[in-house]
């Protein structure tokens, strides 16, 4: 007697409106489509969409033995991807928030082009997606996209996409205002000719780390900026491309590193050819980590909250599978200004 | 009419035995005991026990949807566990092995006294399970009976237990060969007053690292050792004990890191109150990533190989998945050394 207006759309009612088991729906909802033919999941999926599905937490727990587990994915050109300190403060974060609540995280590094090839995707039982992405906006959207199809709530970190579907939550920090600040530092200390030392590869919070610098340097007259393009951001790579670039380039004032490894590989280089850090060149960094430390002097950089990012993260998709619906679509986690001697 | 010597056990078997359902025997074996009574659960487990059954990684796919998944777990004091070079690496070795062979990775860190309790054992799926142990060796052993109760193949690191089990195999790396090396390297160089400095912790790897400094201190007469214990191994921690110890005592020759980044700390400790490295004061690390390489001058160290352990407990476990059995129960991967500026 209800209408359908009145109650949740569930997988019978799917599964009647495609003419396919309850069982086949299901595989499709959970991802689990290697049992399900192309043309039934493309009828599911549109069924799915048609009637505005959307799959509740308490029922899939019911139904299905594949709960309690959220899948974390990273995109990066790098086989050792939680070598980098921030992937593995953020995924620590992430697995301690959900350990508490007795989920577990599955994580995958994947190269860009084998991304929508993860085993994640087809072999884990996942209740919600989380994932880091790099390479141009367009991709990253595709992508998106693409888990959004699996039909669990996903959140994305650092990420600058603007996406409207309500299946979505990003989870960034303030990039933005840490290139801002530390670029605004070391023109306050005397610095005009700066070089930002980036990665090749597009990871959306280096752009937004460069827009904060270009921000910076806009309010200030007779400051310029270079921009050096590492093939990777490893140690020997960053300091083969300062070593071309000031072959034929005079110093610069101020290295802007676009995270703490590139900072530090350039100050080693640039001390090795002589020049004192920072009373003739200053460096910075960018994340904060305890390696930070390391070097003499130790870097002036922007301090990442990235184990806290991966823990909200966890407490967004955890309330997302209680109530339905993410609490904050999107939230922006405020960095920190840390005084080294670098700069 | 085949006796049941000639062919496998199975979960009939079992369940015939014990006058339970299949699939309450295939909830135990499966590690779902969430779902059944402890009474009825000791009751398989004798069974299993008694009838020799092994569960088959072949009948386990076609039984149970909850496959294709390792389960790591990480036992550790700190929570930011992923955020150890050491750790991050052999995880996504491990992971990317698996990726590569359509198997998920789950990971999970946890405090020692918190093991048997973690969320992995008991909601996630698993096909086996690795783990990094610290602790007493009692301890230690009492948490390796756990797991194998699982009945899940395990794969454990850097672990010097002793254990006969055949669902049970050993990953390491040459500790003991990288202490001896290191300190031989310092003692030729002329140190004849030695400082090791440890976490309070008690890691099998450690002691390893420790033993190999004994021994090579035992070849050399007039060379003396002391062990200095941190209560935890970060920046901060190991300076304040450093602090403390050289206080009272005077500087020794030779300062022995058991992790690079407890020999960064202590060396810029020294650099700060005036000591010269590696003139006055030399100091050696262990492990050598990329961060050996920020401090100036870069850390003479021992490099671990703990991506390719990862990658190789992934193969070892795969291996027994599908025949049965380890392909090797024991794994002692080189080490090597590495020389930098320090000492």
């Amino acid at each position: 007697m209800s209408s359908r207006v009145n109650r949740r759309v569930t997988l019978r009612d799917i599964a009647e409106a495609t003419n396919v088991s309850v069982m086949t729906v299901s595989n499709v909802v959970n991802g689990k489509s290697q049992f399900v033919s192309s043309a039934t999941r493309q009828k599911v999926d549109a069924a799915i969409k048609k009637l505005k599905y959307v799959p509740s937490a308490t029922s899939r727990k019911l139904r299905s033995s594949q709960e309690f587990s959220i899948g974390m994915i990273i995109m990066d050109e790098a086989p050792v991807f939680l070598a980098d300190p921030f992937i593995g403060q953020l995924v620590a974060g992430l697995s301690n928030h959900l350990s508490t609540n007795n989920y577990s995280l599955t994580v995958q590094g994947v190269r860009p082009e084998s991304f929508q090839r993860a085993s994640l995707f087809s072999v884990a039982g996942t209740d919600a997606l989380c994932a880091i992405l790099c390479g141009p906006k367009a991709e990253r959207r595709k992508n998106v996209d693409f888990m959004l199809g699996r039909h669990q709530p996903v959140v994305i970190f650092q990420d600058s996409l603007d996406i409207k579907a309500s299946g979505i939550a990003i989870v960034n920090q303030d990039d933005e205002k840490g290139g801002y600040e530390i670029t605004s530092h070391v023109i306050s200390r005397g610095a005009k000719k700066l070089l930002f030392v980036r990665p090749l590869v597009q990871w959306p919070a280096i752009e937004k780390r460069l827009k904060g610098v270009k921000k910076a340097i806009a309010r200030k007259k007779g400051v310029t900026l270079e921009i050096l393009k590492c093939e990777e951001s490893t140690f020997e790579k960053t300091q083969e491309a300062l070593a071309e670039y000031l072959a034929v380039t005079k110093v610069p004032d101020a290295i802007l590193g676009g995270t703490d490894a590139m900072a530090i590989a350039a100050m080693r280089y640039c001390q090795d050819q002589g020049y004192k850090v920072p009373e003739d060149i200053m460096v910075t960094g960018f994340n904060g980590f305890s390696a930070s430390s390391y070097s003499t002097p130790s870097l002036t950089t922007i301090v990442s909250p990235a184990y806290e990012m991966g823990q909200l993260a966890g407490q967004l998709i955890l309330d997302r599978l209680r109530t339905g619906r993410f609490s904050a679509r999107k939230t922006l986690l405020p960095v920190s200004f840390k005084q080294g001697g670098s700069a």
